[in-house]
């Protein structure tokens, strides 16, 4: 056990925790601020923010106004940021995903969720005050509190999306504090060293995992707006995923997804793209015809043009109609779209609509990426097989294993988001992954979930397991096997073409809430292409898009146990059209993730006939499939380790045949043991 | 063969449909006009328009408006309308219950949908156009092109909802035509023989049927609104089954719906009842604390006064707030709440959403109506079993018959609606009920689908079943059974509190859609004791409140194959709480309706065995609680046939045993061949 650092400076923090219930972790350092005491309490964690909360605050005098907000998204309203636009963060130093900032000339506030509330009291000063009531009337009424009458509260349009404005506009609407779009950002003024772009090159898509060229896409995009109704004349494209869509091309502007700033324009004659130019090689120049003048020629502009370009586009000519996709474009250019009969709005631009359903290329280059993704995440579970209960691996080296495997198959490009890795009660905790002090050793004594994703070339992918090394309780056992259950119900229901997900998702739920179970996240979410893992017009929410063939998405019930263990089995699939006696246009799933689950977690007896053939025809693909995958890269202990793991489950009200009935299996499993190679995909 | 009346006037027509494809019966008179013949044909259905029309635009003229809109419903947004509201038909001569009838001086067009195309032909004259795309925009659209542009589009604002008259302007917002609200209704001055309203004394319900007072309701949504973090200082009750469950009354204002027109306004230390205070006994007076002043005194107002006390309240007072349900409130007591901050709105307002939730006696006493309604409904199926096959019955006779069955059921109160008595491809055609011309005979070769409930004083009934005299085909066996599946899925579903109808309703299609068959309409709808058929917040739409204990919804999958037959298995449920392994507060639903399904064309096979188990405890339920009332009204022979009809059904791989395993059972039904009554229902 080691001693602390900083003790002196932390002793009013100690005499205080003595007090209450505490642990033993805690008696050592206090982790989070304490702003009450005098002097506060500050853990070592904690940023400074005086100078930046001044510079701004000198700002926001010179541009009269009396409030600035600071969002946490970017300009496309990215799930994920670039550490350039983590304006939030540099300003109160809490870097969790979600979160809004204001600042007025004497105070400071921070609102975020319930997820981020411990980190943002270990990274903030006493500078900051935390909000924690995260709806935007919330911070509406503080700023009617902070703000004098007729105050004007300043904002970049480019952070706010359409809706966040509207709704800061209806909340402060009676309130006679007025709202003030400033396009030119306050906090980039005052953050000396803010990253640059990245100097990287953009990418092509080579052309063998290609089948619609970029003039093929544009060509079907403008045959949707010749078709619509309202009679478009332009397209906006402000998501980056529809941009990199249209031109396959790919870039490296933001963590785990292939994006790279940019906006286009389209209309019937003329392609104009906004990026960082100097980033683009004489090959791409010519992969986008730029040098030409026609409709099928790619006119480049800088990236900071598109505000002034929009406006003179929308201006000069008469009859223009823009349309956009009100889910990912900023305020900033909707504000120039005027007047209103100027503009077209559906949630989803064409492209995120047209996307969203892969053509036959896409359908198969997306499970070619899931046969090799399953082999890395076989070669971890079997390594942690055999590591796990000697009690010297951890969450933090799991996940590294996995990564490593991952960064061997071809065609890699790294995680598709930070794996999630975690054992036992973290497992019960909402977007965990594990950190240095998070870190928790892996034991025949606990559940382990792994919840972890791959870009490639070809395809993004996304898989979780969960495990157990040791004898699993009762409600261990009975949670998972409903939770698969629901997997499986979602998996082979047959459904009309355009069914909304929101509509079947609580078949993934239906088996758990028969014995009072239930789970507090969604069910699943689109996937493709190498792209961002979580392709949101897909998925089974509310707001996602009607299903249709050639999509893709994950299904991923679960369930979790407060302080003790977390369960959830996630795969994807891809929409297929079903074959059905009477009826035409049916569809159904079709599971690509190919990784098989814990046996000793299934109770065969809880399973109806149709859910035990359904994996029992799912376990024979995976045979099918993975046999010649891992012959192929000579991977013979892990091909071993499947068939094992893949064994047909006998149909009997005991669950216990189904895991020991075949005396060739547990030879299989003694030659397994016998044959132990510590980090077999290395050999690779 | 008889020879058709007006054979003269007709030839003409009867010229044009000898070219085309025509029936035997086309050929003797069309029932639909023509208006492209010179002199126009027209059916004998048809109305003379052209008077009233003539004075509507007069009074357009003196108006300065250049269109007036009529719509189809009354100032309560109700579902059915009295005779006194019934605008549209008055204008068009059309009956439908939905439509929308727009005049300008020249020209004169109603919109309606795809069910009413052909009865708007047949009773329509020349004057007016039909137009069969029912969107507001649609309507703007035609508005566009025939008024001038600047001209002034009048309405009535007591007929529109703020949703439609939001639409209206939406869609006229760039066309420089404007919309005038105009509170003094234009077709109510011409219609000289307008119906007057009904002198019926209103009825308070009797003590023995009511657990809440009306005082306490009044408290109970008091405290609602002092709940309210928006503070309401009012609330404005505009449906009429608010103010009918506010104070348990009742009239007979509507057709099937046991309304009275009536607004009322609610206030911590006022209530004001506006309604046709004439209609009040002293007794209701007395029950209403009509002669005191204090917070649960009523104050009596006149039902047309509303417009303008609302208008005085909101504005002599400081800090007013009220609150409406959006749903049911019309436009004119809408936009006389102003300014905005004097709104607070919901889609529906507390008093909706409370009566949901029966208390204790309600759900007591409508599981007794169902129980009740349950023998008109065996008397009606025993009766067809054995008419039907004769060739004698038809869906007149039988839809009067069971009508008279539940007359003679104690506190019968009428139908709650039309009932659909449709037998072979008339069951097919959405929203049928039989008239003299489509009436149908029955036959043993066809199936046949009744769709019926009842009014009673302790509770509203809605229940189908479809049954089959003779040999189903393949075809309607499965489907019949896979209806079947659908109403069991949802019935047994165990579901946490609070989940959305909409979540769950592919529960009743998913048997279906595995062998590609589907239906077009809801799943279910809300119903409650002594209101209308439908209470709208509850139910499986999208729109539908999250289910809680004590709300009662319908359940009602079904199948239609086009010129062939339909399916529908209707029953009443209500929400209790399931008692699970694990969790708590999770529901399930209890059917309440208590009448068998047809054996015949049940497929034992297709079922799971927990399928078949709730089947049979089902009819467990009905033997135990129907034998007990059909001993206690004496009819003995009903309870035989329901004997017969829930013997439990056998678990097995053969369908047939089911149907025919009991030798008794056979015994049975000879007994009730040689015992035939023919109609029993009227020996009670």
């Amino acid at each position: 056990m080691c001693f602390p650092r900083k003790m002196l400076s932390m002793l009013p923090m100690l005499l205080m925790v003595l007090k209450g219930n505490v642990n033993a972790v805690a008696l050592f350092e206090a982790t989070e601020r304490n702003c009450s005491l005098s002097p506060p309490y500050l853990p070592s964690t904690a940023v400074n923010s005086s100078r930046q909360l001044q510079e701004l605050r000198e700002h926001m005098l010179a541009s009269d106004v009396a409030a600035y907000v600071v969002p946490s998204t970017d300009a496309h309203m990215s799930e994920y940021i670039g550490a350039r636009d983590a304006r939030m963060a540099f300003m109160t130093g809490f870097t969790g995903s979600a979160g809004t900032a204001v600042v007025t000339p004497g105070k400071a506030a921070l609102w975020t969720d319930s997820r981020y509330w411990v980190q943002a009291e270990r990274q903030m000063d006493c500078n900051w005050e935390l909000q924690k009531d995260v709806s935007i009337s919330s911070i509406a009424e503080w700023l009617t509190s902070e703000v004098p009458n007729g105050g004007r509260i300043g904002f970049d349009p480019f952070l706010f999306s359409l809706k966040t404005q509207e709704d800061y506009a209806m909340s402060l609407e009676s309130s006679n504090r007025s709202l003030k779009s400033m396009p030119g950002n306050l906090v980039d003024r005052v953050w000396k060293d803010r990253p640059a772009i990245s100097p990287d090159s953009l990418i092509r898509l080579p052309d063998r995992i290609i089948q619609r060229s970029w003039q093929m896409k544009v060509e079907q995009i403008r045959n949707q707006m010749k078709e619509n109704p309202y009679q478009p004349t332009a397209l906006l494209l402000s998501a980056l995923d529809e941009t990199a869509w249209l031109f396959n091309m790919r870039g490296d502007d933001i963590p785990y997804n292939p994006f790279f700033y940019s906006y286009t324009l389209l209309t019937m004659d003329e392609i104009w793209l906004f990026l960082h130019t100097e980033r683009l090689t004489e090959e791409l120049r010519a992969h986008l015809n730029a040098s030409c003048g026609g409709p099928l020629c790619v006119q480049l502009k800088s990236y900071d043009a598109i505000l002034d370009h929009l406006k003179a586009h929308v201006s000069s000519r008469s009859g223009v109609k823009v349309w956009i996709g009100t889910e990912y474009t900023n305020y900033a250019l909707y504000e120039v779209i005027k007047p209103q009969d100027k503009l077209l709005s559906s949630s989803y631009s064409p492209v995120l609509i047209t996307k969203a359903v892969k053509d036959e290329t896409e359908q198969r280059i997306l499970r070619d990426a899931h046969v090799r993704d399953a082999v890395a995440v076989m070669q971890l579970l079997m390594w942690l097989e055999k590591s796990a209960p000697t009690g010297k691996e951890t969450e933090l080296s799991a996940s590294a294993y996995v990564n490593h495997c991952r960064s061997k198959q071809k065609d890699s490009r790294g995680p598709s988001f930070e794996t999630i890795s975690a054992s036992g009660p973290n497992a019960a905790l909402a977007h965990y992954s594990p950190t240095v002090e998070s870190n928790r050793k892996l034991t025949a004594d606990e559940m382990y979930l792994v919840d972890s994703g791959g870009q490639y070339l070809d395809g993004t992918t996304d898989i979780t397991r969960t495990v157990h090394w040791g004898t699993p309780t009762a409600l261990q056992k009975e949670a998972y096997t409903r939770v698969l259950m629901g997997n499986i119900e979602i998996s082979r229901t047959i459904f009309p073409s355009g069914t909304r997900g929101v509509n079947m998702e609580m078949l993934g739920r239906k088996a758990l809430w028969e014995v009072g179970l239930n789970y507090g996240h969604g069910t699943g979410h689109g996937i493709g292409n190498y792209f961002g893992v979580h392709e949101w017009p897909v998925g089974f929410q509310s707001y996602n898009i009607p299903f249709r063939e050639g999509m893709f998405t994950s299904i991923e019930p679960g369930y979790y146990k407060d302080d003790d263990f977390g369960i959830r089995i996630e795969d994807i699939a891809v929409v297929l059209p079903a074959h059905t006696k009477y009826g035409h246009n049916y569809l159904t799933f079709d599971t690509v993730s190919l990784v098989p689950y814990d046996r000793k977690l299934i109770d065969v007896s809880l399973l109806s006939p149709v859910q035990l053939q359904w994996l029992n025809k799912y376990y024979e693909s995976i045979r099918r499939l993975m046999s010649a995958e891992l012959e192929r890269q000579g991977l013979h202990e892990e091909k071993k380790w499947m068939l094992r793991h893949t064994e047909p489950f006998v149909e009997s009200g005991s669950s216990s045949r189904g895991r020991s009935s075949s005396p060739a299996l547990l030879a299989l499993a003694v030659a397994a043991l016998c044959n132990v190679a510590l980090e077999t995909c290395t050999l690779y």
